[in-house]
Parts: structure tokens; sequence; C-alpha cells
């Protein structure tokens, strides 16, 4: 018998520019064996009456542990930002403050939707652990930067990490390890190059910051005679396992680089506009092929972890930067947030639409309010409607990790309250 | 007796750049008795643990009824796009139509604390009865429009239609009368003069969209010999009563004009966004001391009316449009939301701020969950943090028109359930 039935429900694929269906998802053994005409029955019935399924979001750059930091350091740029937060990080981070961030940030990405995402930060087993407790899909593995980072280590230490990560963390379908160079002004060229090594010997993912203000890329071009993009291509790091986090400041040769490379850019509309770093060329991007998905990045600059207006914002800055009213279409804004994303974590083929053979990562958004009427499509309704709270159900792999707007796994009280009681800690740290 | 006290609580009064109250609000007979220090006892205390208490969001650009075509016009500039929201307009509104268009687009406004609004739409008198069915401060009028309008009237009627709702509408603190000629591009200078002679005249609201687009202010300059801020001007339309909508395309002369007449700006940010109308030059309209206010404009161009998404954008966009982490303060973005929009009202000393002797406006915004944890700075949390859905109480004049998420005044269903019902007439209107 099948395991799961959400009927009666409006259902935006994600597989075609336009694909709403109206009917039933059937899921079994965590796969979706039927959308649209399904079987009556099964073990567990939802009625998805008042409700849009969708596929679960793929937010591909984050920082879930930087949460802690949320609000700390305000209107400042890039550069003399990452200053006070790299003092606050040195201070308060360590193994249990980081599984602490950790579970607090995917606590808010799972509420909001999210079922997969790829996180950069230090101690990395802890983020694995906390996307377990929560339920997520999650990509992360080791740091690579040169300075001394939080965890005490050195660049030295790095490419011995990466490869110790990988040792324990066979890839998965819930846990795909990856290396994660901070950005080319922070790792030199040999680590770089080791990482990119180790990615292509691991089939695994690179991700790293690139191109994300105009002072980063003069400052790479300055050092190594090469802007970010260009160096990542010399070094051997552009493939199609690599994730660049920003790319905002790109000029034509380096989107043919990103394009013809198969190199994907995670787009975080968010952070760039809250830190002042500029439009990222995305209808520039989408043209030439490039592969856009879409990131929170850390609620340390964007306060928040919200794919929704990180959808939003995708679908509509680039309107105004460019000044043509339907750069970015709905279904490309959709499409950044879900598919697209899978496919940079290496699940294209498993997640990221609803289909049949798929695994059921699926989300239910809640449409009886104010805001949802009248509603003339579905999809424009998920793009420049909805909001996280309107997100009531997910599922990953058939398994309910949130049921009306309440995580499964944990209580995240405890969480909450432990977050809160570092907090004087935390702030006495930038003092 | 005291009427009311809200205790315990975290209060963001909105009346200084960083005015952070702990303790309580009590309010006898709608105004603000005290505030921080409190009565101990009341008619009815609620526990504000866990919640922050703020004033009450200003909207002072909307066009509720426009919510019937929510998410129906999709991908193009402002002019192809208007000439289809014209054409649904044309075949769907009629008074009842207007008013449940209203009434909807007030209820979601209200559910995201909002307890004001500036709102320019056909059948005014419908737009009064929405809102006082909802609870809502409003301001609204005679529209002026020089081709035939959706009311069957046409321009010679416009002046007598105007002064008829005057006659009716007593200014009240609730109900602020005023003029609204749509634009300088469909409403000649004799009207446009006439309804600034209106506005003085009964000391009211002046409201027009103004410079929205690089087209309409081309389009006035060749038509009239002066760009719309000029032509308005010329003709004695700027003063402190003038709210004029959009101002993205302004010369610095112009800015110099708005900031000495006292002539305010209603910035609507998702709008400008969508319509690719570009991005309005806020940072040096506030450095130039222009009175600048928020709105949403209507959801037939933004889909939702989201104060705290206009807010949160006004807060970020600027800042990579300028290159300039520090444009547009946290204050400033609350302020344009709060104090600055009651004082486009004509009500800066009744409403706008969390202070004894104003009337109690005030919102409660739920701080319990992940996306609020920890925070360092309640206001920061307001403008980078919250959402509409975070609203859980909201109070006009001492009254809670919402209670834990829900409308007191109204049932919503049978609205939402005509809205529905009137969708599929909408869609073949535009077939
Ligand atoms: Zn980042
Ligand atoms: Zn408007």
């Amino acid at each position: 018998m099948t395991d799961l039935l959400i009927r009666n429900v409006r259902i935006v694929t994600g597989a075609g520019a336009d694909a709403v269906i109206e009917g039933g998802v059937a899921v079994s053994g965590g796969i979706i064996e039927a959308v649209g005409k399904t079987p009556d029955r099964a073990q567990e019935v939802i009625d998805g009456q008042g409700m849009i399924l969708a596929p679960g979001l793929v937010n591909t750059h984050c920082h879930a542990g930087d949460s802690l930091f949320r609000g700390l350091v305000e209107n400042l740029p890039l550069e003399p930002w990452l200053q006070t937060v790299w003092k606050a990080e040195g201070a308060i981070l360590n193994p249990e403050t980081c599984r602490l961030g950790a579970r607090l940030g995917f606590a808010e990405l799972a509420l909001g939707g999210v079922t997969s995402v790829i996180d950069m930060f230090w101690f990395p087993e802890q983020t694995v652990q906390a996307a377990a407790e929560v339920g997520l899909r999650v990509s992360c593995g080791g740091l690579f930067f040169d300075p001394s980072g939080m965890d005490g280590k050195t660049a030295a230490d790095r490419p011995d990490d990466a490869r110790a990560f990988f040792d324990r963390h066979p890839p998965s379908d819930f846990m795909r390890p990856g290396v994660f160079p901070h950005g080319a002004y922070t790792v030199g060229p040999d680590n770089l190059r080791l990482a990119a090594e180790l990615a292509r010997e691991h089939d695994a993912i690179f991700s790293i910051h690139a191109s994300e203000t105009a002072f980063e890329r003069q400052d790479v071009l300055t050092r190594h005679g090469a802007t970010p993009v260009r160096l990542l291509h010399e070094l051997g790091a552009l493939d199609e396992r690599a994730v660049l986090a920003h790319c905002v400041h790109l000029d034509d040769e380096e989107i043919a680089i990103l394009a013809q490379t198969g190199a994907a850019v995670a787009h975080n509309p968010l952070s760039n506009l809250k830190l002042a770093s500029g439009f990222a060329r995305i209808p520039d991007m989408l043209a030439a092929g490039v592969r856009v998905t879409l990131g929170t990045d850390g609620a340390i600059s964007g306060n928040d972890l919200d794919m929704w207006l990180a959808m939003r914002l995708a679908a509509t800055i680039h309107k105004a930067a460019t000044g043509r009213a339907d750069a970015v279409s709905t279904h490309e804004a959709l499409r950044m947030a879900t598919q697209a994303g899978a496919e940079a974590m290496g699940l294209g083929d498993r997640i990221g639409t609803i289909e049949v053979g798929k695994q059921a990562d699926m989300i239910l958004i809640d449409v009886s309010g104010p805001h949802a009427a009248p509603m003339f499509d579905p999809l424009t309704h998920l793009v420049y409607s909805a909001g996280r709270a309107d997100v009531r159900h997910v599922f990953v792999a058939g398994e309910q990790i949130v049921r009306d707007r309440r995580l499964t796994r944990i209580d995240i009280a405890p969480t909450l309250e432990a977050v809160r009681a570092l907090a004087p800690r935390i702030r006495a740290a930038i003092a």
C-alpha cells in the first residue's frame, strides 16, 4: 500500500515552465510514485485543499552557524564588516556553539520550506550533525582559509582536514561532502588548486565566495594577476562541481567561462543589497546558459534565512537594474530555488521537482489567506506573494520534518533558550 | 481605571533614533497615557513577553481595490501593463466590486500591521466603508482622470465629484478626505490646478503619481514643457499637503523643490522593482530633507500589500544602488513606515509613534521564533528580520482590530469566497 497520499492539491511541479497539475501526489519508500492521478488510499492521507504543493527549496549558499550573530554588525560594507564579524566569530565559535548556531539556522530553513542546503562553516562535523537533527539534506566539508581560523588551525592543516572529512563521510543522498575554500582573497593558489583536486578526486562539491565585491575582484587581480573567476579557471577549479557564491562583478568573458565550464553561481540577492555589493548580472548569466542557483547567505549579513525573499528579490531587482520588466521570469526564479539548486548539489536526478521516480522533497504552502486571493496562477503566487510563514508542511524523502509549522524531529525551544543565553557573551565579544 | 495595559514588552517607540524602552504601555480612551512605567492594573491586560510593541504602520500609497487583479498581468513595463490593467478594471469595477476589493486589501493590510492608509481608487465612497469595516484609518477622495473613467465619468465631472466627496466627509482622525489626481500624464493642467485649489481650500491631502518612469517624465515634459514635479510646482500643487507617489526619476533641482515645498514622496520600492521603473534617489532625498514615506502600491503591481517587505527593500536596495552600506539607516526605514507617513496624512501630532498623549495605534510583533533569535536590537529586528506573519495584535486608537492574527471586526471568509467566485470573470476580461 502507498505510504503517503496528498490529495486534492494544486501541484507546481517545477519540471516545466508552466507545469501546474491538479490532483494528488503519492509517495512510497520516500519516492514519488504518482503525480496527478493517484491511488485512492494510503497509510497516511493529507487533504491539500487550500494549499499548493511544490518542490522543497534548495539553499545553495548558507552559513547557518552565523545565525548566532544575527543583527550584530550593521551598516558596514563587506570588508570592515568582515573584520568585526571575524572578531565575534573568533571569540565565540567552538564545536558546541557551532552546533547550536547550525541547529538554529537549519530550524529556520526547514520551517521556511528549505529541504537541502549547501553550508560553509567552521567545524563542519557539527553542521552534519545539526542537519541530521532537523532532517535536512546538507552539503558541507573541510574549509580552506589561510589566516589562522576560528578552529585554531592554519593553512597547512587544511588539506589533511579536508581529506579526513571525506574519509569520515562517504557521500549519500542526504550528506554531500565537499570542499569549501573561503575565497580567492583568503586562500592562496596552492591550496585552491589542491582543494579543486580533492573535489575532482571525490566527485564532490567545490564551493567558494567569488567576485562578491569590486574591491575583492581588484584585490585578487592585483595579487594574482587574474580576477577570481579567471584564477579559479586557471587553477582547474571550474567544472560542474563548482558552486561560486555571489559573482556580482563579472565581465562578459567571465560569464562565458562559467557557461562553458558548467560552474554554478549561487546568487544571494539580499546579502548583495545589504552589504552594498551591487547587482549580479543574473539576466546576462541566464542568457549565456550559466547555471544560476539561489542562496540566503548567512543571517549575519541578511539577518534571516528566507528563501522566499531571495526568490522574490531574484525575480524583481534585476527588472529594475536592467530596465526590462521581463528580466528573470517567474519560472526562472523558481527554478533557481529548486531544480537548479538540486543539480548544483549533484542531486538533479533525485530531487528538485515533483516527478515520478524522484525522492519526495515537497512543501505544502497555505493559500487560504487574504494575500493569496485571488490566485490566477500558482507559480506566480509562489514567486511574488507567498512567504516563509505560509509553509505548513515539509517533507524530505517522504519524511515529514515540519508538520503544521512545527519541526517534528526536535523541540526547538531549548535551542532558542541557549542562543538567548549566549547573546550577552556575543555582544561583549565586539564591545 | 486604565482601559488597556500591555505589560512586560519591548517597546520600539519610533520617536527617536534608537528609542527602545522595556516596560508597559497604558491606554485610556484610545490615548496612550503611559509608556515604560505604567499603572499595575487595567480593564484588560496583555502580557507582551516574547513580543515587540511598535507604532502601527502607515501605508501612504495603495490601491486596495486592485487586489482583485493580484497576479493577473505579469512581466510588462508600466505603460503596456497599464493598458491591460485598465482593460480588466473597466470590465470588472463597479461600486460592489470596489467594496469587495477594498475589503480584501484592507484585511491584508490590517493583518500585516498597517493601521492607516492613503488609498487612491474608483468609487471612493466604497473605500471609506471598507476601511471602517476593517477598522483602519484611511485617506481617500475624488479621483481626477481625464480619459473616460471606470466609474463612467469624464474629466468634466471630476471637480464636482471631488467637491461632493468633501461635502459628505468632514475630516476626522479616522477619515482624511483628499483629492487624488491620477497623474500629470492622465490629468490636464486645468484640472490639476483645480484639484490643488480644492486641497488647499479643504486643508486636505493632494496625492498623485509623479515621475514613476523615465517615459512618463519625458511624456509630461513634451506635452506641457515641464517635468511632472516642476509642472505640479508651477500649478501650485506642491506644499506639505502633497503626497507624490514614486518620484523615481528626479534631478537635483526637483529634489530641492520637494524639500523646499514640504511635499512628501511615497516610496514604493517593490512596485518600482517589479515594473522596472528604477531606483528612486531616496538617500539623496533624505539628505536634502525631503519627507519620504513608504507605500505598497496596489497588489496588481506588487502582488501583495506587505509593508514589512517595503521597509526591508527601502533599507537595502539603496545600499546596492549607491554602493554605500550605510545608505538609509534602520531608523530612517522605520520612520518612513510610521511617523513620516502619519505626518503625510496630517496626523503627525496624533499617531505615528508610541508616546504619551498620542492615540494608541500599536502593533505587537511575535519574536519567539527561530528567525528572531538572538535579538541584539529590536529596531534592527523590525526592519531586517520581522515579517507580516509575525504581527499578532493590532490596535487603532486603542481598539483591537487584529487579535491573535485574526480580524476582530469582520469575518473575512465570505470576502475571500466572493473574490474567488469573481476570479473567472476577471480572467475572462483580459482574454
Ligand atoms: Zn557567504
Ligand atoms: Zn499607484
